[in-house]
């Protein structure tokens, strides 16, 4: 929750946090900013204890008073913060030192600071160095976990967003699981009316399609849709020119979000087209029963970690080798059960073995085993993004989806 | 070019260059491993004068084999990065650092390296404090223009790729300027067939929609379509609910991407629907006639800051306040001419008053000149955007387009 900043600063003795960049793609500055359409220069500042300060560019003042924080001109900063000589070839890190130590001067901020919000890797190290050479009357500290302390609990319009991304993009994979239906078998590939075999390439199009239709976007152009081998392949995201061949498994998952760098929903079911052969349903039928019993498990404040291991312990002795018996395996079991989901697709909390968090209410996070035999042509995962409702303490499945593994299609 | 990343590495005395992060919204990392779909945990290392090598998660070793790279398994590189007595825990950071000092050795890298992709950046200045402060025989040095040094001239392919982004971009321009000519005056403001206004946000629903159906995607979420006053602020993006009057300024301002963090395009026009009052009228000859002596100035091998001045020259000449006589103003000319493009929408080289480059063959940039009068509810700005063509030394339009200020409606 955005309302818990001031007591994580506080706990960790911090006066300050430091954001810098734009908001697009940058979960950070999109989190504080409430998403306020900002470029790559802005940096916001917040005091311990007072409102956050926003400094834009001038051409995006406007879009920067939506974000509701006191706005500053960047222009009107980075002049009082020139040095009396300028410098002919400047260093771009030490220019922006010297910019933010004169706006925490400003603002009041001294002592110790956090840096958060995405920059290139080699800057921000010496914009850090030069900055904690100057004499600025703060100090960069390294405190990473400033905002994902906070944000790992989802305020209720949070909630609401990921909610909405949810629902349309179970539409969405409603809308391809009719397609596929609608299309017909022969000689085991689905083809189209015209009897041309329905490819990948077309699938993820239509994907496409239809996100945009509902206002969201594959924002990593990452939508798995791997049929066979490629599905043992966890993140294979299949191959274009590939027609769709019945009895195969395909993994379908599927993790758009509102456009430029909002919230993500993250969801995966397994199918296979026509029938499925008696192998890939004895693995489904795996999945699903671990899938069902980690989800009954969940309880609040119970240890993340108790989960992948209620995962590992289930497919081993069900003998399927796992990453809890060999580290390196890459057939079974060979990720960890979930993840928080929010302005990152991949955010706090983890449920794997080493996770040393606890199930909070307001966490979004997603449930997904899966078992993958690429040797063998086949792979499995189902996976439902999960809310723990403050109120009731309740777990709930955001998007809920049928989780059949056969889907139907056309003899003839 | 790519092919110039060693001789610029060997010209800044470095031995090798570390990329971190995902290719996803990661320029640098989507440049060096060739747009493989690879996750945020991967490195890149690239010692001077030998091919580099991508370090990924094992479920990902596929579409990192993708990039032609060596590819490397993470997990079999932190186990031996790990140390004899595990901490309990860990700082991710100093973590890192052994991992990449590892990784450095194993690859035969030592002295001066630099480092490139986005990272939050409190956690990039700890990791390189950490890594210097370790025994690796490597430093990581400041040294953040090797990639952009390298990548401000495009390789052919790359050129092929952002001209057919912007293909796709100037059909969606084309389909927009259909849709709008199709409705009907009313009462100054658009209207459909049912008589019902046409709104902004409906206008930015069907751009989504055609960039989809292009393959395309707005992945910035920054669209500006604004009018009047909005469009006399550069980056205002439009308010979503209003009417579309007639008669006023709209700046459709457009820079689509490939999905996933790929190539840009970047394009705009200025449109008046229906009717082009005189004031309008002025304002655009204006900015259309410095666009056209701008883009006939283009000369290789001169200073990118030349048309600058030859712009700002004009407009105070025509009486327009610029940021040439006055840096804060925000009436007039407000900004630079132009910047490159590529896999980021604003790159080197820049066409502003402090840029030292010049244009080089093989160069993308945007020619871009406005006037923006919020004030009198007005604005305007005509961009397109140029390569050089290193065959002909010539000066070409990547995606040309008309740039006519009137777009007319139905009467009724």
């Amino acid at each position: 929750m955005k309302s818990k900043i001031d007591a994580v600063l506080k706990q960790q003795d911090l006066n300050g946090l430091v954001v810098l960049g734009g908001s697009a793609h940058n979960p950070a500055m999109y989190y504080l900013s409430n998403g306020a359409s900002i470029g790559e220069r802005s940096l916001l500042i917040k005091p311990r204890g007072k409102r956050a300060a926003l400094v834009v560019n001038s051409m995006e003042r406007e879009e920067a008073a939506r974000s509701g924080l006191r706005v500053l001109d960047l222009h009107t900063a980075a002049i009082a913060a020139a040095p009396a000589r300028p410098v002919k070839v400047g260093n771009p890190a030490r220019t922006q030192a010297r910019l933010l130590g004169t706006l925490l001067r400003q603002l009041g901020v001294s002592g110790r600071v956090a840096l958060a919000g995405l920059q290139e890797a080699g800057f921000a190290a010496e914009l850090v160095a030069q900055f904690n050479r100057g004499r600025f009357g703060a100090t960069i500290v390294f405190a990473p976990d400033v905002i994902s302390q906070a944000a790992v609990t989802k305020d209720a319009d949070e909630v609401t967003r990921i909610r909405a991304v949810g629902a349309k993009t179970i539409a969405v994979v409603s809308d391809i699981q009719e397609f596929l239906s609608s299309q017909r078998a022969k000689d085991g590939v689905l083809v189209d009316r015209g009897g041309a075999p329905v490819t990948i390439g077309q699938v993820k199009a239509r994907i496409n399609l239809k996100l945009a239709e509902h206002g969201i976007v594959d924002a990593e152009a990452g939508t798995i849709f791997a049929q066979g081998r490629d599905a043992g392949i966890p993140h294979s995201r299949g191959q274009a020119d590939q027609a769709l061949r019945l009895g195969e498994t395909i993994v379908f998952d599927i993790f758009p979000a509102e456009p430029g760098g909002g919230y993500f929903y993250d969801f995966t079911r397994t199918w296979c087209l026509g029938y499925a052969p008696d192998a890939a349903q004895a693995l489904y039928d795996d999945v699903r029963t671990v899938f069902r019993k980690a989800m009954a498990a969940l309880k609040v404040n119970a240890p993340t970690a108790d989960y992948q291991r209620l995962t590992t312990d289930f497919f081993e002795a069900r003998g399927h080798p796992t990453i809890a018996s060999n580290r390196a395996t890459q057939e079974g079991y060979v990720h960890s059960l979930g993840h928080g989901i929010g302005l990152q697709v991949h955010e706090a909390p983890s449920l794997s073995a080493r996770s040393d968090e606890r199930l909070t209410p307001g966490m979004v996070f997603t449930v997904e085993p899966g078992l993958y035999y690429p040797s063998r042509g086949l792979g499995v995962r189902i996976e439902d993004s999960v809310w723990i409702n403050p109120a009731t303490r309740g777990f709930e499945v955001l998007a809920p989806y049928p989780d059949d593994l056969v889907v139907p299609v056309r003899k003839r």
